[in-house]
C-alpha cells in the first residue's frame, strides 16, 4: 500500500458520505445508513469496502441507474420466523441491515429467525451485520454470493464469487467474536496489490485465464480466477454460500450475477437468540472461560499473541476512532472527482 | 492402509452389530439405529467411523458405564422451531438422529427448526444427519465438539476438538450435495496412517507436544496437537463450532470434554424447509444448472474431473453396496474379540 497522505475523522468523512448521496438523491435516512456502513468498514481497517473505494462506484451505479436511490423493499414471504425481501433495486446496506433487523426482532420472540433479500446492490461489509445481531445478545450468521471469480476445486473455469461469510458471537457490550471470511483463498483486491509492487504472489492463490497455476499477479488479473481456501473444504463453502444466498432465495447465481462494484447476488442472514436455549449469564460465563483458554495460549513461532476473530479489527477501530482514517492518493483522487462533479465540500485532512 | 483380508455385505455387517449391542443389554430399536449409522459410514468409505473401528470402543463404553444402554432422551427445552434434548448418556447416533427427526418434523410447519442435544455419546459420521435431512427437500446443518487436539490459530495448546461440521443440500431423490469435514486440516487417523508407514506428513499439519511444527507423525502421535484448516479461517470456523455445539446448548466444551473414542460435547442440527422460501422445482431447477455449470468444468492439471462435495462418498456407497466392505485385519482382530466375548458369530467374509 502506498503511504498515505493524511488522515479524515470518521465523523467528517460520515458528513462527506451522507452529503453526497443526498446530491443523487437517496433519502436522508437511506444515505445516513450507507455512510454509516462505509465509514465503519473504514474504521476497522477494512479499506477495500469502505467510503473512499466503494463512494465512486456507488455514486455511478445511482447515476446509471443500476440502484434505485428511491427503493421501497417489500416482502415476498413473511412468517413468524422466516422472510424473504425484495430490495426494489436498492442500496445494498440499506437492504441487507432491513433483513437483519427483521431477523432480531422476530428471534427475540421465536428464539430464531431467518431472512433473505435480493434484488439490491452489493452489501458491503459483512461483519457489519454480525456486529448489529451482537449487540442484542443474539448469535448471527450472514453469508452473500457474488460474481464469479472461483474454480470448484479441480477446475478451471469460475463458478463462484468470493462468497464470504460472518459468524458473530455476543460476549459482552464491549466484547464480541466476529468470524468473517472471503471462501477464496484471497481477495482481488490482495493480488492488485502485489502486482503494484511488482511482487510474485504465493503458490496456490490464483489461475491465469487459460486455468494454469501462477505465481504472477498480472497473469491473474488478466481474466485469471482465484482459488477457494483450504482446497475441497473452501470449495464446500463456497458452494454452500452460493446456495444459501443465491438458489435457496431465488437470487441471482454464478453468471447470472452482474460483475461490477456496486453489484451482489442475494443476502441471508439468521439471528438466534441465545437465551432461548439457556440463561445468557451461563453462556456468558462459559464464553469467558473459552475466551481465557484461547488469549493464554503460548504464541507459536512467528506470533506475538493469541488473537480473537475479529480483534484486530475491533483494535484498528479503537485507534481509527480516536487517531483518524488514513487517506491513500489514488482513493482520494476519485473522492475528488465526485466532490467535484456533485459540489460538496471533501473533508478536512489532518497531517 | 494394509491390504484387505476380504469383503462382507453390509446386510452380514449390520446383523453382527444389531446382536453385539442386543447382547450388551441396548434395545433392539436403538441397537439398529447406531448399526445402521455405522454400517453406512463403511458404505460410504468413511470406515474411521464404521463398525469394524468404532463397534469395540462402543461396547466398552457400556460395559464399563459411559454409554446408558437403556437411556431415555428428555426435553429440557421444547418450543415449536427450537428444542434442546438432554440425551440421558445414551448413544450419539440415537440421541443425534432423534434430534434430527424432530428439526425435520418441526420445519415441515415452520420452515425453520434449530435442535440441541448434549449428554450422550460420540454421534458418528456427521454426514448421516444431512443425509437425513435433504431426504424431505430441506437444507440441513449439523455441528459437533470433540475433545481439545486443535490449536487456535497463532497458539500452541490445543483448545478446540477436530469440530467437524455438515451442511447438506437436495435436490432429488438420487442426487444431493453433502459437505461434511474436519475443521482441523487433518483428521488424527490419518496421521497414524502416516506414521505405520514411516513416512512424514506434509507441513503445516500438526505440532509436537512441545508446540512445536514437526513432519515427523510420531512426534505428533507422541502428545501433539493438530493445526486448523486454512490458518486463521479454520480457526474461525473451529472455534465457530465448539460454541454453537458446546457453549450455546450448555454442552460440554474444551477440555471438560472426556477423553476416548465414545465422548462427545454437543450436537447442533438444523432443517431449513426449501419450500418455504420458494417452490421446490424452481429451487431444483436452479440446482441443476449450477450442478451442470460446476461439472462441465474442465478439470485442472491433476484432476481427472470435477466432484461435487459428497460424490465420492456416494460413489463409494454404490461400489461397497454391491461388492462389500473390505476387512482390514487389525480391526478383524478387534471384532474377533468382541465375538468371542459376547459369543456372536462374526459376519460371513468372501474373499
Amino acid at each position: 500500500m502506498a503511504d498515505y497522505i493524511g488522515k479524515v475523522r470518521s465523523d467528517d468523512l460520515f458528513k462527506f458520505s451522507v452529503d453526497v448521496f443526498l446530491k443523487v438523491g437517496v433519502p436522508r435516512k437511506d444515505a445516513e445508513t450507507v455512510s454509516e456502513h462505509l465509514v465503519t468498514a473504514n474504521l476497522r481497517g477494512v479499506d477495500s469496502h469502505g467510503a473512499f473505494v466503494r463512494i465512486p462506484h456507488y455514486v455511478s451505479a445511482v447515476q446509471k441507474g443500476i440502484i434505485n436511490p428511491k427503493s421501497k423493499a417489500r416482502f415476498v414471504k413473511n412468517t413468524s420466523n422466516l422472510a424473504l425481501i425484495d430490495g426494489d433495486r436498492g442500496f445494498g446496506p440499506v437492504v441487507a441491515m432491513k433483513a437483519t433487523e427483521l431477523a432480531v426482532r422476530r428471534a427475540k420472540r421465536t428464539g430464531i429467525c431467518l431472512v433473505g433479500a435480493r434484488n439490491m446492490s452489493h452489501v458491503g461489509m459483512l461483519a457489519r451485520y454480525t456486529l448489529r445481531v451482537v449487540e442484542e445478545d443474539m448469535i448471527g450468521l450472514a453469508a452473500t454470493n457474488s460474481p464469479p471469480i472461483v474454480v470448484p476445486w479441480g477446475g478451471t473455469k469460475p463458478v463462484f464469487g468470493t462468497n464470504p461469510f460472518t459468524i458473530g458471537f455476543p460476549v459482552d457490550e464491549n466484547l464480541s467474536i466476529i468470524v468473517d471470511m472471503a471462501t477464496s483463498v484471497v481477495a482481488a483486491g490482495k493480488i492488485a496489490v502485489y502486482a503494484s509492487k511488482g511482487e510474485r504472489i504465493p503458490e496456490g492463490w490464483a489461475f491465469d485465464k487459460d486455468g494454469k497455476p501462477t505465481t504472477d499477479p498480472k497473469a491473474f488479473l488478466d481474466k485469471g480466477m482465484l482459488l477457494p481456501f483450504g482446497g475441497y473444504k473452501g470449495y464446500g463453502l463456497s458452494l454452500s454460500v452460493e446456495v444459501f444466498a443465491g438458489l435457496l432465495i431465488g437470487a441471482p447465481f454464478g453468471s447470472r450475477i452482474a460483475r461490477g462494484w456496486a453489484t451482489q447476488g442475494g443476502f441471508l442472514v439468521e439471528a438466534i437468540n441465545v437465551s432461548s436455549f439457556r440463561p445468557y449469564m451461563e453462556y456468558q460465563k462459559d464464553m469467558f472461560e473459552l475466551i481465557q483458554a484461547i488469549k493464554s495460549n503460548p504464541p507459536a513461532e512467528g506470533f506475538n499473541e493469541v488473537l480473537l476473530p475479529g480483534e484486530p479489527e475491533r483494535r484498528e477501530y479503537e485507534k481509527r476512532l480516536s487517531q483518524g482514517i488514513p487517506v491513500y492518493p489514488d482513493t482520494w483522487e476519485s473522492l475528488k472527482k465526485v466532490s467535484h462533479e456533485l459540489g460538496v465540500d471533501l473533508p478536512p485532512v489532518m497531517s
